[in-house]
């Protein structure tokens, strides 16, 4: 039997399909993965980002980043930590870059371990346009989304075929003026699930606007804090009452909200769910 | 060195919390495995389903499901076939369902790949409320969505911190009255980035309502055929002349639509782009 480690499709980005050698620095250049190491259970993380962090000579980590699959580098690789935690002083995502440019430089394999998946939210699009600048060779590793993925593990599908033609992930950026503002009138007609990736402080705004948009305030909803680790808690409720029962239940970051009939199905679901032997409540 | 297929969270639903022995047959009963397969490349399957994959003793399969995931499968694995092909006669779900509740009940290991992840429009959820029906201890595994990975094989990342705060996944299910109609004006007002998961063939008519709904019609757009395999190609206009494009390079399924500014990061990277050695156009 054939292993589809062996034998699976590729993608490789090459500067100018001219190969590994980075004539920029005169040398061998190495090469960059950005990989989505998914949204917090391990295993969740794909076969081919597995075996590019196992290979690699170095990797770039965030703060979300499951310490088992750090154990999963080279004993000799490099692990360098560029998280960001919320309300500490952060490493600027032009160092990241850099450290990710300088060290392909130097001829060595680097596996950036991005929590999620690289696209969704996660500058993965910066990292790779400042790869391209420097004329870096790297590969994107799709991850598993934290949107779709915390939801399921709380019995929650993020569509279901009764009920949902679609469904929208959102996330905020208030310290960047460039983001554009959200449309809360045109995601409240829209009708389909909706994802928020906010944090739980940001809901009682959320969940405000929606309603001023037009969403009913009987639409059910549920914050999921720390999903699919062991630490997983859900809270469920409507549109009109989630903040104030996710601040019951001090729930914290990180958490994802999702608002939907969708929402329904997972409390049909929600007996059947047990994470490493608790219930989510 | 730990190995994470040994050191993972799990994620298991006990009908009751009762472990597995099932009082309903009278037996010990099996488990369902819902297992997102991802987008086509067999590397993108998650480390824990190909674990579960590889110790079933019955795999159900749908059409898009690589061959290589296949075997995969221990050799004594039974392989049954459930896929739906476009123009064909279909398997029913209830079908489906039936299958799945009769393997388990004979005490049996059941993997049912799934293509891209269970929950994002391919009817995971009525298989797992069939499970729950029955009273079937299953477990649900994401998978790599296409609706993420396919864009970002082609270079496209569905999130760019200076274009997007949302990103929208929609369909079409013209077979079945109960889904709601599409809100294209909300779609338009939304702003955010569009996946369309249809066929090529409702291209002229998703532009058009986009169009009529208010969008602009030069916002970039790019169609992918056969994303994430070596077979796959891409062609990018606006939302005006994408579905025109789209038809003169013969594109047919399966194939989505990304449709925002995104799409224009895909231009930065597009030449560093190639599958298996060859140029994605």
């Amino acid at each position: 039997m054939r292993s589809i480690e062996s034998d699976s499709a590729t993608q490789e980005h090459q500067p100018d399909g001219s190969g590994s050698n980075n004539e920029a620095t005169g040398g061998t250049a190495g090469k960059v993965y950005l990989i989505g190491a998914g949204p917090g259970d391990p295993e969740l993380m794909t076969v081919k980002g597995l075996r590019y962090l196992r290979g690699a000579d170095v990797v770039l980590y965030d703060r979300l980043i499951n310490p088992d699959l750090l154990r999963e580098a080279r004993s000799d690789a490099s692990l360098i930590y560029v998280g960001k935690g919320p309300g500490c002083h952060s490493m600027p995502q032009e160092q990241i870059n850099t450290i990710l440019v300088s060290q392909a430089q130097q001829g060595l394999t680097v596996a950036r371990l991005k929590g999620g998946d690289p696209f969704v939210f996660g500058r993965g699009g910066e990292e790779a346009l400042a790869l391209v600048e420097a004329q870096i060779p790297f590969e994107i590793v799709p991850g598993i989304t934290s949107a779709i993925a915390v939801p399921a593990y709380a019995g929650i599908p993020v569509t279901h075929r009764d009920y949902t033609t679609s469904f929208t992930v959102i996330t905020g950026h208030k310290g960047r003026s460039a983001s554009p503002a959200v449309n809360w009138r045109a995601l409240a007609d829209l009708g389909g699930t909706l994802i928020v990736l906010m944090g739980v402080k940001a809901l009682p705004d959320v969940t405000r606007q929606l309603i001023e948009g037009g969403l009913d305030p009987a639409t059910p909803a549920a914050v999921i804090q720390e999903g699919t680790t062991p630490q997983q808690r859900t809270v469920t409720g409507t549109v009109a009452d989630i903040a104030q029962r996710a601040a019951d239940a001090q729930l914290d970051s990180p958490a994802l909200t999702i608002i939907g009939s969708v929402v329904n199905v997972g409390d049909a679901l929600a007996h059947y769910i047990s994470i490493s032997g608790r219930t989510a409540e």
